[in-house]
């Protein structure tokens, strides 16, 4: 399961590996009420991932790296919080958490560590057989689930 | 109940308005252990502050503005998740959450909007009629909460 965390949106998707092309069975985009205040909006997002956790029950949850985010301090620090309860939600799981550098992933899905936010969707819809390109947080959610499972199979090699 | 958030250490203090002067009810760091995995750090912060809101049910919690943190966003990042994790136990909780600007709360304790960390922590201890200077991240912590009893005492005047 991937995860791309945000205070607005957050994007998951969910793939399970096995056959010769990993199947997704999850994906899509938590949003909060953006005239919300920040806890209700944090609780609200906090439940609906321990929901999604409980449903999916993920071997692996995999997010982006802590510091792979090169942005203004501001949106930092409310990235952070959505991060924050998140992370607290997949450790509450007992879910395995790993995270990856936005150029591991964007290498895995496309071939190439400075991929554009296009052409990673792009090659998402491809790789996974989609029939329509995946929202962009949902996209790059399942980015993430694919570059997990390709290191899972490294590993297990 | 004032609460100045970090991923290492926590401040709070709280305080019972009332009488000629707020009388300290509690105040300490909570603190994680810095080898421990982001996760378990999180959820170890989100249990402390729960518990510590069930024991002391304050009225007001106070906290500094989300963007009064003019830092890195590397330091930023990752103190959003701590203060995400808190205002989400806050949040659950149902006690009311204010935020104030640090100029604010400098000035309700020094005088001045300008003052020192060290200006702070004295003025704390002579307000509150402490016998020791209190850590760091508690007359913070106190410092918000006093700054929060004075708001409250200006609106229902």
């Amino acid at each position: 399961m991937g995860i791309d965390p945000g205070l607005e949106h957050t994007g998951y998707g969910v793939l399970q590996g096995g056959g010769s092309r990993p199947r997704v069975l999850e994906m899509g985009v938590l949003a909060t009420d953006r005239r919300g205040e920040l806890g209700g909006r944090l609780r609200h997002l906090h439940q609906d991932v321990e929901l999604l956790l409980r449903e999916v029950r993920p071997a692996l949850v995999v997010l982006e790296d802590l510091f792979a985010h090169p942005r203004f301090p501001r949106t930092a620090i409310v990235l952070g919080h959505a991060r924050g309860v998140i992370c607290l939600a997949v450790a509450a799981s007992g879910a395995r958490m790993v995270t990856l550098a936005p150029s591991v992933v964007k290498r895995a899905v496309t071939g190439s560590g400075r991929a554009t936010k296009a052409q990673v969707q792009e090659a998402v819809c491809a790789l996974l057989g989609l029939r329509r390109l995946p929202q962009p947080h949902a996209a790059d959610a399942l980015a993430l689930a694919y570059a997990g499972l390709a290191r899972l199979r490294a590993v297990s090699r």
